[in-house]
């Protein structure tokens, strides 16, 4: 079903926030929170918000201590323009669900037809009933369009109906008293510099003082009355107002259709031009059109990444769930990427981490390879950046990519576990790899990949080197786990290394003939002897292994440290980094999320099954999962180690994370990554699909209560519809080329 | 010679900060910064400053990125009311040093008579020739009081002198706007409550706005005059100002004395009576009375401390010098202690360090034992606030020294190289003893030494644990080598975390039958089996040793990583840590400052001779000395491992480090550690002076081109005077008890 719903009976402050961001609607360009569009009362816990997904000020980031080269300053995703203010008033009485009573409140993400919708019948404390009936929707087509339709019938009286639709700029960033990163004034990030009616358009026009954006909105109102009505067009100190009064029969509808469009200057040169011209475009049509345009693009989108569960059905809504908000999240240039929380909060601030790489990207390098390659085509194009940044940390050669970002310059606060986590440069390098091998897309290396792969293999070259027993080490570097940092031969991180090094050399050999690999190393600078070296290193890679216990250690000096006594951990303390000082977590064995067991997952060649399996069992003792990113790795991975009890109970933590709230924090925005993660659990681990140079595998098997499960991925050149069941796997061709995949029982070509 | 004279035949601003510090007068309470009484020009880098100790306000210090329990907020010391601001108008012209001609400029230090004074001799540039002897005091007798004795002479002409003597509360912290440190505008934390006359006394009274303290100072002049002057008492915003105006003849003099007072409401109930009532009581007398009594005084410090060097008369006054700022900058009483720039700068903002304990104590508890116990009592005052700060840092139990601090509450912005320097606790708990062992004070280790050397050690062993092999372990500790961090096994904390559990429990065992130590466990709830425990502990702490090299790595991984290649470094990229960010540095063989080095100094059983010369040598290659605290110990070192060259060389770096301002930060104060630690380079170092539970011994050399050298120092209840010369070396004891000393050619008893 591609419904998620809720009724309520009432209207509390608690579910504010979270149906905010699960109801949120976002196209990859915009995302508007799912606000109730009249507001909510004063000092209760919301986040109203409207994103541009690349949009962003520079705001200070002092440092307690300044020391050399650290970062002081940050980019933040910018709340930009609310267009989603609507008052209504009941003959005199103000639409307010905290006062009243309510009969029906209904809120729908109807994932079929693209859009939201609330449904509402409210009686007055004056016993005024009234009817609201609300749809929003984020153009998938017309990106700059986000679109209120907003309906309210009189129930049980003849009356006055007003309607206040306000278009209001003087608007700030979410700021919480309680949480300090958020606490002080810098909330206000956009000066306004225009608000004005030009006809019956309204049009704002905002800009921000450091970076030099401005961003562009306009707004126009369509009304279909029973009767007439007196409409006014106000302005107030950083707003407009579009203000109805319609005098309405029992039973008669007034329905209002407000148009928003939203442009920036980071990719327009007139953004205000360009969203008056939009509005104009979008409104010469009908609204029922666009609606149609929505639901075919969906319908694409969803027969794309088709994913059936048979026998779990609120398993299948929340597959769609997650798959749907990646798709609301994915950005569709190459300005920008999928932030952490998509375009849903201001979690996180919109950076873009490793997690779009590593948890993200792949369910789209399976489904929408477009949509994976602009992830990579904006790294490339903050490869510079990227080159800047090593040096700024003393790389002598390289890149090294910014933990956290948004235009590609650094913006972690405390290095140990930000800056310090190199391997976002492995997680870049392996995506390049894991498109390159599922697309087949040869230019996009030659033009961009190779480039990137050679840079990030050279600052693995640059920061690690040989011991004096031979070994390539890598020192002072902070793995996925942040439970510890700057640490000695992180496993992970060494695996990372040692593929991004592997693989920039594999492909400048393997094409070595070719003149665009040629005139690359030599724009590069790369010659053979660094080729080599490059080589060598990753093939002297030094990976832990403790003999006692038979496991790959996190790192250097982690078994020497105490195990966290987890059983006896009360509940009210997790995630333990709200309640201990980091350092008093870096002297145990105790791991926030994956970190060992991801490279079990990407790296499964470098150990075997029995060293996996030991390891797993024992980090699974010591592992939080306070990460989001960690349950659908272990998922994974206990998939894969034929652990498939604990692989279901893993991929049962995951994949409802927002939906039923599980981190207490979704509120702040969706968890993408562990969305990411969640589909992987059922393809990578479910069904063990391999891809490699050699080509392409799976290794299922069926949950206990399923009946069967499929899916759908693009391959090279092929649609492949996968379906496994009691008896197997069967692989469908759908289009494209024969091909073979190892491991299923069935191969059908054709329809 | 006891005296620091500088000449300078004009007056510039590169040696203005410079000569503030050096020409500082303190005398463990107030601190008066040497200004020039009529200030420099607008925009020169000047520091104008009076200092109390111990009187701080309380700013914040936000945290990049908030996490559990670190320190947002900081003590900072103030710059209180400036009582030193004198200017001098000579018919008509200011006296302006930066104009006009300079016949005479020089600056005095007179360490016999314990004041400072400046000679000037000036002609405007209108010709009229005057001459100023300025002679300005802070009394070690009258602690809250500063004079200035201010005569002036007209040379070549008859006319009017005006001088205009200001008391200006309205002060301001010093900024720099190229120093991110202070750039912002927390210079002002004073409010000024009061600013008045009563009478002649001029009276200012100011608070702060966070930690509510105030703090008064009081101002009257003597005036003493050929022929009569008009005075007028002036009062502007936050100051006050006395105004003279005197006709002179040619060949006459003027003579202002202008008394100060300071009080604090941390030591008084009512600041601004003890300011008045000092200042009145030290106006009874004569002037010429107090020179007296501070000349007295100091003659007693020198006479208990005295130190000559035979030989090397440069040498000789270099270290009157430093013993001379020890000596102004040692806290009388127990609200405080001393510095890192003692009184004489705004440099690490009045923070307390572990180099108070480690570099600056040893010379008092040989010279001044009560001066030591002062420090020693301001730990222990602050014992309750370390074992919150252990509580904080996540240990069920102990104490865990700050790592800066004025009130006792954590200072450090950046935990990983500030918090997690453990070793501030091992370094009290070592001082605790060396006081112990040299003064025989009992009474204190019962009633304060004992208490605070147990809960130390019981953070030792709350921190530690033991690794698989059965080895006492101790992770993630930042040694005092800053270009590491968070490491594990750092050798010199894993010496001082077993000496310091050793010492609590041998103390507890020897006095087990004493009443005072029993009720002392009780109270703590210390037990036997807990005794046992920690005893157990430091037997088997593990200290890193590699069997390869023959040498104590510095920690677990430090032989892992590249050697930093100091020979190919410029000389403009020292110190380091200004021009590389700490990641980079930590990923090297490169060291801050001594580490394993200063380990071999305090705990020198634990190594053969051999292992301590080959590390040694190991260190020194990869040794920067971009701290203050590290060449006295490289000397001390080298000196008793028989490396007399180097040992002295090592000396020659650190004895004169501010008056030859090698570090280029001595403006910003003196640096009090290397001034202690050029101490203990004689002491400790060419004499070899030892002083352990078996007793008191010394190994000397004489250094090359010296002819002897002489030094006394206090052990028990005995003054001994050394004196080495080529024959090796003769003690006498100059007072009390017949004592032997191991290593001298001579005891000599009585006088």
């Amino acid at each position: 079903m591609k419904r998620i719903i809720t009724r309520q009976e009432n209207f509390e402050e608690k579910e504010v926030n979270l149906h905010e961001a699960l109801f949120s609607n976002a196209n990859g360009y915009i995302g508007v929170r799912g606000n109730v569009e009249e507001g909510v009362p004063n000092g209760w816990n919301t986040m109203r918000g409207t994103y541009i997904n690349g949009v962003y000020e520079i705001i200070p980031m002092k440092q307690a201590e300044s020391l050399c080269n650290l970062i002081e300053k940050k980019q933040t995703m910018l709340n930009v323009a609310d267009t989603q203010t609507i008052c209504l008033i009941a003959d005199g009485d103000v639409f307010d669900l905290t006062t009243g009573k309510i009969i029906v409140n209904e809120r729908v993400l109807d994932m079929e037809q693209g859009v939201t919708r609330r449904h509402v019948i409210w009686v007055s404390p004056d016993g005024k009933e009234i009817e609201l009936s609300v749809t929003r929707m984020t153009s998938f087509l017309i990106p700059s369009l986000f679109t209120i339709e907003y309906n309210v019938k009189a129930l049980n009286f003849d009356g006055l109906i007003e309607i206040k639709s306000y278009h209001i700029a003087d608007v700030k960033n979410y700021s919480n008293p309680d949480d300090p990163r958020l606490a002080d004034d810098s909330g206000a990030l956009l000066n306004v510099d225009v608000v004005k009616w030009r006809e019956d358009m309204s049009v704002a026009v905002s800009s921000t003082k450091v970076s030099g954006i401005s961003v562009a909105s306009a707004v126009s109102h369509r009304l279909r009355l029973p009767g007439k009505a007196e409409i006014s067009y106000g302005k107030e100190e950083g707003r407009t107002l579009y203000h109805v009064k319609a005098e309405v029969k029992q039973g008669e509808e007034l329905s209002l259709i407000k148009y928003s469009t939203f442009s920036d200057s980071v990719r327009e040169d007139d953004p205000e031009e360009f969203a008056r011209e939009t509005l104009k475009e979008a409104m010469r049509g009908n609204l029922a059109d666009i609606y149609e345009k929505q639901k075919e693009y969906v319908t694409e989108f969803f027969d794309n990444s088709e994913m059936e569960i048979d026998g779990d059905e609120e398993l299948g809504q929340a597959v769609n769930f997650n798959m749907y908000q990646l798709f609301q999240s994915a950005t569709r240039d190459k300005h920008c990427s999928i932030a952490a929380k998509g375009l849903s909060g201001e979690g996180y601030e919109g950076h873009y981490f490793w997690d779009t790489e590593m948890y993200v990207a792949p369910f789209f390098i399976l489904t929408n390879p477009e949509l994976a390659k602009n992830i990579l085509q904006y790294r490339y194009g903050i490869l510079d950046k990227a080159r800047e940044n090593a040096a700024l940390l003393g790389h002598k050669k390289g890149a090294l990519y910014p933990w956290r970002t948004i235009t590609g310059e650094e913006c972690s606060g405390y290095f140990p576990s930000g800056t310090a986590a190199y391997h976002i440069n492995g997680a870049i390098a392996y995506t390049i790899v894991q498109y390159y091998l599922t697309t087949g897309d040869i230019d996009f290396m030659f033009d961009q990949g190779e480039e990137m792969l050679l840079e990030t293999a050279r600052l693995w070259f640059d920061v690690g080197n040989y011991d004096r027993a031979g070994h390539f080490v890598i020192n002072e570097v902070t793995g996925p786990d942040e439970y510890t940092c700057m640490t000695d031969n992180n496993y992970y991180t060494n695996c990372c290394a040692a593929y991004n090094m592997s693989m920039a050399v594999s492909f400048a050999e393997k094409h070595s003939s070719s003149k665009r690999v040629k005139e690359l190393l030599d724009k590069l600078g790369v010659t053979t002897k660094e080729l080599k070296e490059i080589k060598m290193a990753a093939e002297k890679m030094y990976l832990p292994y403790d003999e006692e216990l038979g496991i790959n250690p996190q790192d250097d000096s982690f078994l020497q440290k105490p195990v966290w006594d987890l059983k006896n951990t009360p509940r009210e303390e997790f995630p333990l980094l709200l309640h201990y000082h980091p350092l008093h977590l870096y002297r145990y064995q105790v791991c926030k999320q994956a970190d060992t067991v991801l490279a079990y997952f990407l790296f499964e060649d470098g150990q075997s099954k029995e060293v996996m399996k030991k390891s797993f069992e024992y980090y699974e003792k010591i592992t939080t999962h306070d990460s989001s990113l960690s349950t659908c790795v272990f998922s994974i991975v206990a998939s894969r180690l034929g652990m498939h009890k604990k692989a279901v109970e893993y991929f049962g933590d995951s994949i409802k994370l927002d939906l039923l709230n599980t981190h207490n924090n979704s509120g702040d925005g969706v968890h993408t990554a562990n969305m990411g993660g969640s589909y992987m659990a059922i393809v990578n681990g479910f069904a063990g699909l391999r891809i490699t140079a050699e080509g392409i595998s799976v290794d299922p098997f069926l949950p206990s209560g399923w009946k069967k499960y499929s899916f759908k991925i693009r391959y090279k050149k092929s649609l492949l519809k996968f379906t496994v069941s009691k008896s197997g796997a069967v692989c469908e061709v759908l289009e494209g080329d024969k091909i073979v995949v190892k491991g299923v029982n069935e191969m059908r070509y054709g329809k």
